[in-house]
């Protein structure tokens, strides 16, 4: 209890950090981009007058850097980070408590898997508020006997999106300042519950997922998330464990969902400097608004609620398994590119980065140790470069 | 000679990745960002009308990205990688070949000198060449007795700087659209030879150097470069050589320099998200067109060969030092520190991976390991304390 936390990486994976992504891979496109983004109780006026009136930010609204101090920690989490009569978007109301108290459930029942996984070693858990509202706990395992660090933070934020970060949104046929005045920050309210899992042996995969609900002050709300995985060698029976796990549950909430978000992931989880993916996906949304919250909220917890049954068979399986050397070393490799991606294009890690979040939560998802051996390329024919194939092309699991 | 090589690195430290950079810390605005940037020899009406008229760019000049296959590896490269018959601004003639050559000159002096110190290893070249002119030749050496890794890259490029960099440029009071049309993307020269050293040892600082000339078709010059050092312990004597060295030469050359440069690099060298220093800094400057290109050349030449100078009895000293486990893993932990900063911060970098450089010479500069370990913060009154006060806190050495 002696560390404080915050989390960032649930900020705008595919928000506000786009500034510093470029523009030539539409990496979070969807589809035709053209779904609903609209409040589905918005008013229609804030439709056509949102270029000449809108809201102004209030006085007391967060600033858009959070700055390096307001970091509270405390020893114990209120029983809410979500501040008391919060409101939100008509019809919406009870939303932000409904998401954090889901988010805090599955992050105890999550680490409890975990720690039973591993058999030794425990989270630590590390609370903390801040000043203007909301707040975070992260649960960090580190050198257990299966896992070399895993990490599930749970984080409440009240923030402000800078009007640079919102132009960017707006060229991907977002609208996230809609209600708000031009050029105006827009005060914003995000929950969410972000994870990544190292394993130490080479055969079992890193795992990473982060579900998250926003609501602006403009009256705009929206739901995003994702569970990925990222092995360094193709097991196909494990793949098609984790990637069958969410078509089951996709496939229950809509037919179409698991086409569309297995590509979403495979378009973002890219190393776009290598031409390369970081893993091998699973599924990744946001934006997602084109149907009553309370719809998307289910979806949502199906998916957060089978982590472990995705994820957990697969490193019981593979926990013991031998390896050489040369694997080891092939797997921290893989954990450099690991590294790559989260800081040079992960929006959520280079926003976190740049705006003041708590470091050591944020990198939280870097890995114990990483390598990079100059210009190392597998030898054609064996298991490492089939597996680089499968990065460059990536396969259809299920 | 089985791989080709680009060194990107050597692109606009300050240039064109400034895009990606946030604004809130102007890290490398000079004193007032008032010097004479502009051409000694450029007509004043270029001044005037720069925003009316202009050049455009010729249609044979190069793409702003400059392709995934565009280096093509050769086993031997040209006595020159500049194009023959390259003008240049008036009475600024010479200076493209002049300047590759001391580059030249200088990776066969301290590769050799490198190799003489490790005693074992042994640089590795490869050389390539691109379509549009220019190419490069990449040493290095990786596993040494006393080098983990060492690269000294030349790179000779013929570009473009996309417009929206441009933009960022203009605002850091430095006009490398002088002479083109708004809007217009700028083709440009550069010549730089740029390297990273990391020893074994974790009493034997990482040095990098970067010394770089460039030229727009707009008519304008400039050069910039630096050498700076990354302990991860502090030996007051050590760091007195190293930016003495330094000092002595600036002196020479201008009595302001040492001053301007050392403060630059604790600027620029800086991990902002963690509020410290990558390492102890050294001198950075560019920008550099106040005087005859022959006199800053002059200058760039002596800091250029002084590096085995500066750096050399500092490795010859620590080289067999002994140390604890702990103390390597502090290393590591630096080194991680080291990928943070390259991947987020260096200019560099962040341009050459998002611009299609050659990946493998870019990250050269990464090290074999690095670690990241959650919330470790040194206890107070030990060395790596101490450590990172002076990296919070920039001392003076010299």
């Amino acid at each position: 209890m002696k560390f404080c936390s915050a989390l960032l990486t649930i900020f705008s994976v595919c928000v506000v950090a786009d500034a510093f992504v470029p523009r030539s891979r539409p990496a979070l496109m969807r589809g035709g981009g053209l779904s609903p983004f609209m409040s589905a109780t918005a008013e229609e006026k804030d439709t056509k007058d949102e270029k000449s009136d809108g809201k102004k930010a209030g006085k007391d609204a967060p600033p858009t850097h959070l700055g390096w101090n307001t970091h509270n920690p405390v020893s114990e989490a209120p029983s809410s980070l979500v501040r008391e009569m919060d409101g939100g978007p008509d019809g919406n109301y009870p939303m932000r408590s409904k998401f954090e108290k889901m988010c805090r459930d599955a992050q105890i029942a999550i680490t409890k898997a975990i720690e039973e996984i591993d058999g030794e070693g425990q989270f630590k858990e590390d609370c903390w508020t801040r000043e203007n509202g909301g707040g975070g706990i992260s649960r960090v395992l580190a050198g257990g006997k299966v896992f070399e660090k895993a990490g599930v933070n749970l984080s409440v934020v009240y923030g402000s999106m800078p009007p640079e970060a919102l132009q960017a949104a707006t060229e991907r046929g977002v609208d996230r300042a809609k209600g708000m005045a031009p050029g105006e920050r827009v005060p914003f309210f995000a929950c969410g519950l972000s994870s990544v899992m190292h394993p130490k042996n080479p055969f079992c995969p890193t795992m990473h997922f982060n579900y998250r609900y926003f609501e602006t002050d403009g009256g705009v709300w929206w739901f995003g998330g994702g569970t990925d995985i990222t092995p360094c060698y193709i097991n196909e029976k494990d793949m098609k464990h984790f990637h069958g796990t969410y078509k089951e549950i996709c496939d229950k909430h809509d037919p179409k969902y698991h086409e569309e978000f297995k590509a979403w992931a495979d378009r973002y989880f890219v190393i776009q400097h290598r031409n390369e993916t970081r893993g091998f996906g699973g599924i990744f949304f946001d934006d997602q608004n084109d149907r009553e919250p309370d719809t998307i909220f289910e979806f949502s917890k199906e998916c957060l609620n089978n982590v472990i049954n995705a994820y957990g068979p697969i490193i019981e399986e593979h926990k013991d398994d031998e390896y050489t050397q040369k694997q080891k070393e092939w797997q921290l490799m893989r954990r450099g590119r690991y590294v790559e991606f989260n800081l040079v294009y992960d929006r959520g890690t280079v926003f976190g980065l740049k705006t003041g979040g708590r470091i050591e939560s944020i990198l939280m998802s870097l890995p114990e140790t990483a390598r990079w051996e100059y210009n190392a390329v597998p030898e054609p024919g064996t298991p490492e470069a089939d597996f680089l194939d499968a990065c460059t092309f990536p396969r259809t699991w299920v």
